[in-house]
Parts: C-alpha cells; structure tokens; sequence
C-alpha cells in the first residue's frame, strides 16, 4: 500500500483545522496516511472547533513532531514558525528513508518560517534544494485546466527576458513525463502571441525553438497560441496541460475555472509532490470557515500520480 | 425613438451572414437600425445561405452604400476593403449629422481596409480620430465581467513603462462616467500586486496614486489587487468593473467567462459604439455556421447604453 505524507503546515494558519475536518475523506482512500504535526496543535482545534479527535481512522498515523505552544490563529509567531519547518524536515526525512512516497503539503507561512531560518520562497524550492534537483515546474491544477509556469514569482517586466528556449524545452520534457502522451499547448508570450512579429518577437525567437526541439523528440506540443483564447481551448479538451509564459497567465484562468479546488503540483522531484491552492488564510484561520476542497482535490491527485 | 447604426464590416467576413441570421432578433427591440453596407453582399450571402431577404422588419432601414462585386468569403479584397471604409465612413457621418445615436459594428478585415487607406491599428482609434478625441478606453463586456485595458496591443516587455498614473486616472474617471457609481477594482501589475513591492513597485509608484486621485473625487474604486484572484471576485459581483493594466490580463478572463457573448464598447466618443468581440473569421466565412451570439450582445448592450 502507498504511503502519503502529509505535512499540517503553520499552526496558525487554516492548515490544521482543513487536516481535522478532512479526516472522514482520508478514511476512503486506498493509501495509508503519515501526518507530520503537533498533537497539542490538533488538540488546540479540535476543543476550538468542538470536533472530537479521540481516534484517527485506521489508515491515518499521526506523528507528534514537536512540541508547540505559543501560536495564535493568524499571528505570526516565532514558534510556529519552527513547527512547521520541523514537520517538512521530517516528511523529508520519511522520503529519503523510503518511508513515504509522496507529500500533500498544507500552507506555510513565509515570514513565521523565515524567522526559523527557513530561506526559500516556498515548498517548492526547499523541496528542489533537499534532494538536488535543478529541473522542477510548478503546475497549477483544477478539475478542467492544467497549466505548468515558465516563469514564476517575478515582476512582469522581467519576464520577457527570463524566459528561454532550454527552460521551456525541459519544462516540456516533465509535463510529458508526468502525463506522457498528452497534448501540451504553450501560450505565447505577447497579445495575440505576438501576431507575426508585429507585437513583439519571444514567440519566434525563444518559444518556436522549443517546440521544435520538443516536437522532434515526439511529444505532443503545439503552439505558440494566444493566450485569450488558448484556456478555452485547452477546457473544452483540447489539451492536456498549458505551459504558461508567466505567474498570472496561468493562475487567472485556474483560480477562474476551478477557485477552491485548485491545486499546486511540483513536477521533478524524485517523490510525488502536491499541494493546497492556497495560503495561510490568517483572516478566516480559526473560525472553522476554511474550505477544504483544495486539500482534498490536492490528496485526490497525489493518490492518482502515484497509479 | 433611438437610432441605432451598423456597419456591415468586411464583405468577404462573416459580418455580412451574422447580420442577416440577426434580422428576426433586431425586430424585437424598441429602437430603430440603420444598416451601412451594400445591396449585392447581402443579396450574395443571402442566395449562399438559402435565407430569403425580401423584406426587411419595419425598425431596419437599409443603406446601399457602395457596390461591390469582387469579393470572396475567406479571402482579401481591395475592393472589399474599399466598402467597408465606406460603411464606417457612412456612418460617421450619420453620427455627426445627427442622424443615428449608436454605432455597432461588425468586424473588418485589416489587411484590406489598409489598401483601401485606413490607418489605424482598428475601428476604435479611427472613430477617436474622427471626432478628435484623445481619452478613451476599451472595454470587453459579456454578462458575467467587464474589463478596461490600461495597454492594449503592444509587446508584454514594454507593459510596464507604457502604464502611467496620469492614463489609469483617466481611465478610471471614463468607466465611471458610463456605469456611474458601479465599484471598479484596480488589477496589479505584477504577480501578487507585486507583494508589497517584494516582485515590482508599479503598484506602490504608478497605480495607488491613480487610485487615490480618483477616490479622492468620490468614485468607488479598489485596489490593486492581485490579478489572479480579482475576477473571481468580480464574476461573483463584488465589482462592476475590472481595469487591467494589459491586454491578456483582461482578455483571458473575458473570453473565459463568456467566449461567445463577448463584446467590445468603446468608452469616451460622443456617441455609444459597441462590436462584436471577434474578427472577421475567414476560416468559415461564408459556411452560414457563425455565431450570432456576440452580435446580439453587442446590440443587446448598445442598446442599454442607450438608456
């Protein structure tokens, strides 16, 4: 039976309260689940939210990482911060040991983690640095769109310089690998991908390479497409995934066509990696208001790439 | 009664058959239609597509205003392009004379109005031209979202030094004269709205100060927000409309949300001017198979403008 990591995220934050109400979901999944938390974490919301946690179905192992007392639902908070590194540490530790083979993560908080001496921009890229991996995407999935970034948390006018030929073609590489066989579209760079050179020329000089070079080894890609027209296309079944040219080209038509349930997946990692869609929430964390679409869609995916 | 032009766009377009496949809805509306285009493309399209034209409804008032006979579907014409500058030429004048309130247009083929002299990127900025005006806007509307475009047609990397204060202020004041009192939310240039200046600064040095000169004046406007999150926002009603700093941060979301149905208005001419949100469409030009959705809505629309 596989194994499924699960990492509770800040204890401030909606992750543990979404893990709580989320237990009667993971009792139906033909995997097991290895919960890297705080017990005195998921006591704290269980009295909050009037949920009794007396017993965890039989599928579901709770490892008590660390001890955590001083946090507040949506404050930073130095202990906290700490906490949460320490779960990831130790779901990292599990994938090295063969004890798990793939990691759901619910949301950290960048600031209380920084303070614990956390210095990445996020899961992601710890991830990559932990197991030596250059190659990674990020993609971002709903239940009718699958989009993989080019380029991520950099300001708009940098983009069209950072993007390149190579990274494209890798990027193509992964998405196939993780869906062989499917067709990929890439989005062009410029409105109207640049309509023949007339609003500027990334689409002939950086992105067609890579699409040839792809296509020569047999993948499926076609492009480059405008990009208002491309997600409607890419819906109604066209295509598989969409590789995107920069951050919002491809997370507003996600968070558009599938808000709650969205899910951030990182390709290239030598263990399958997902994620919840969203943050901390600090402003709803506590009130037991916080959906939990995306952690489940989020574990639905993990379950299904592991086959 | 209001008067309400059309220009029949392109005759080797699909504006001709979308016009005549409309017929029986323009007979339900409480304003009167006077048609710019000519006798022999209708008569064509109309022995094309097996739909009788004897008579047209009592509120639609043909004007022949051009002959033109070398024309076919699909393909560039100089002669085509010679008619539909006299179209819009028409009803230019119409507007000036007084003799109709609205213009909405169908689409020409730029290839072939440009041989026939008409320089300008498209319709928007020859009716600017025409009636001198300096300020004004594009909107793409469908039922569920309307944006501005702060940039329109120009490369992505040169995005962020088009923006100004001064543009997005006036842009600001231009959608509240035509929805006045409608919420408008501010879209953000960069990934997050930049972060608080952690991935761009345009936020805090070009787009807040356009923002508080215009709530210093009254008008209800919000932002920046995160563009990956703010049509969500306004899709559920939270705001009217949405102003984007460029052109696929507008248009992805539009054609997402209402592909078929989307319509471009024109804000700031002395006259209403609504089209349809396609292009002339030579791949089934002539084929009778072309939506007469965003037609409609574009109509529907000016209509409503019309008060």
């Amino acid at each position: 039976m596989k194994k499924v990591g699960i990492t509770l995220g800040d204890p401030a934050g909606v992750g543990p309260e979404i893990f709580i109400k989320s237990l009667t979901y993971l009792e139906e999944y033909d995997v097991s689940f290895k919960v890297y938390g705080s017990k005195a974490v998921l006591d704290f919301y269980s009295r909050l939210l009037g949920i009794s946690l007396e017993s965890f179905p039989g599928n579901v192992f709770f490892e008590d990482v660390c001890s955590v007392s001083d946090f507040i639902p949506g404050k930073v908070s130095v202990e906290a911060g700490k906490a949460q590194f320490e779960y990831l540490k130790s779901a990292v530790s599990a994938v090295k040991s063969g004890g798990i083979d793939a990691i759901v993560t619910l949301p950290i908080n960048k600031e209380s983690i920084k303070s614990a001496g956390f210095n990445f921009p996020g899961h992601t890229e710890y991830f990559a640095s932990e197991f030596k991996i250059k190659d990674f995407a990020m993609m971002l999935a709903n239940s009718k769109l699958k989009v993989v970034l080019e380029t991520t948390h950099i300001p708009l006018n940098k983009v069209a310089n950072r993007i390149s030929s190579d990274s494209i073609f890798k990027k193509l590489l992964l998405i196939d690998r993780y869906f062989p066989g499917e067709k990929i579209a890439v989005a062009g760079l410029n409105p109207h991908a640049g309509e023949s050179g007339l609003f500027g020329d990334e689409e002939e000089r950086v992105i067609k390479p890579a699409i040839k070079k792809a296509r020569d080894l047999g993948l499926k890609v076609y492009g480059p497409f405008p990009s208002d027209t491309v997600f409607n296309r890419a819906v109604s079944g066209e295509f598989g995934t969409v590789l995107c040219m920069y951050h919002d080209q491809g997370l507003i038509p996600v968070k558009l066509t599938g808000f709650e349930e969205t899910v951030n997946v990182t390709l290239g990692l030598p263990f399958v990696r997902t994620s919840v869609g969203h943050g901390t929430a600090y402003d709803i964390a506590g009130k037991g208001i916080a959906s939990v679409k995306s952690f489940i869609s989020a574990v639905d995916l993990a379950v299904k790439m592991l086959g």
